[in-house]
């Protein structure tokens, strides 16, 4: 059965760009593939923690592992699991001040921990995965703040052929504070033309993956 | 009365590299400044979470806050009081899976949800900051994975004149992993070169930082 797996990870909830536009991507996957299946993983609704992935380190190094270190490495291969699993990979990426999310850091963190994905094993080689980027400001090319999106390049590194080795295709928005920052007002129209290419590219990248997995 | 605050984020305990380097420059800060005092925050030992900051930032769109919110916004006001109230920082920022440790973006992210850090007002203007980073194997020019740091040019941003507008020392160590790794057998000497070197600046940086705070 193909499977596309989503990762959530914004803290907006519904007011989530990211959600937005993985929600898009599901649509057309989903129309495209009627009888393939959807798996979720909502880091709001049900968040990974520093503290657990330093469990599932420890465990790795003990004989004899805590209960505690035991549920970490658990719960870091059910993670791996699932994603290698998958015949497709969303993954909704919002940039944090300036920075990765840290509950999708945890995740990938988690997933280095299973030996699946040791270091040079390209764990995810081949498979096509989507990364929706969003970020409230603008740092692309020209932005006063160019540059200083610290996420999307760390994920591209990590999902990308240099270390897990997947496909990436990139779904990437900017601007999306525009509508409710006064002083953003000027860039009301960029963004929403942003917002709209990005639903495009998600609708395109949907069917895409459903066509890969079909 | 002059603080040195020092923030730990490695997972290594007693083997790590960034403890010992910024033991090394809270030994030179203290012989400066007998009368100092330094202020410590390990995130090894009171990990913080990402779901602590979503219901630190959740607290600041409500006018009645859960109780879990309220205890997450005290916290963060906690940890901004630390920051501000000090006058030197030392951070220890090892890289993790080429970015950003989470244990030290969920403190970011909170000090981030405190009103005193508010965008744009650089609540960090002309505070010294020593900035001491270490990765297992190289990304510095000419290393086959050049570029793969995730995590400095991000706390550059953060700490330096970008965004909290601290005056931030970099102190950098790479190639931690040469004594462990047969692969980086012959990278030992250069890794025990570059050691050397961010001890003698770590020394040289708490006697700096001990003379502006006396």
């Amino acid at each position: 059965m193909s499977t596309l797996y989503r990762i959530d990870s914004s803290v907006q909830g519904d007011k989530s760009v990211t959600r937005e536009i993985t929600d898009e991507l599901e649509r057309a996957w989903s129309a495209a593939l009627p009888e393939g299946v959807v798996a979720r993983r909502d880091l709001l609704s049900t968040p990974l923690s520093p503290a657990v992935w330093t469990h599932a380190l420890a465990a790795r190094g003990t004989e004899e592992p805590t209960q505690e270190q035991q549920s970490a490495a658990g719960l870091a291969a059910e993670l791996a699991s699932e994603v290698l699993a998958a015949d497709a990979l969303v993954i909704g990426a919002p940039l944090y001040n300036w920075g990765t999310s840290a509950h999708l850091k945890c995740w990938i963190d988690l997933l280095w921990t299973d030996p699946r994905f040791a270091p040079r094993t390209y764990p995810l080689a081949g498979k096509p995965i989507a990364l929706v980027a969003a970020r409230g400001g603008g740092a692309s090319a020209g932005a006063p703040q160019e540059g200083w999106d610290h996420s999307v390049p760390y994920l591209l590194r990590t999902f990308g052929t240099d270390v897990f080795g997947g496909d990436v295709t990139l779904i990437e928005t900017e601007l999306t504070l525009a509508d409710l920052s006064p002083a953003m007002a000027h860039l009301r129209e960029q963004a929403t033309d942003l917002r709209a290419r990005s639903h495009e590219l998600a609708r395109e990248t949907g069917e895409a993956l459903a066509k890969l997995a079909a």
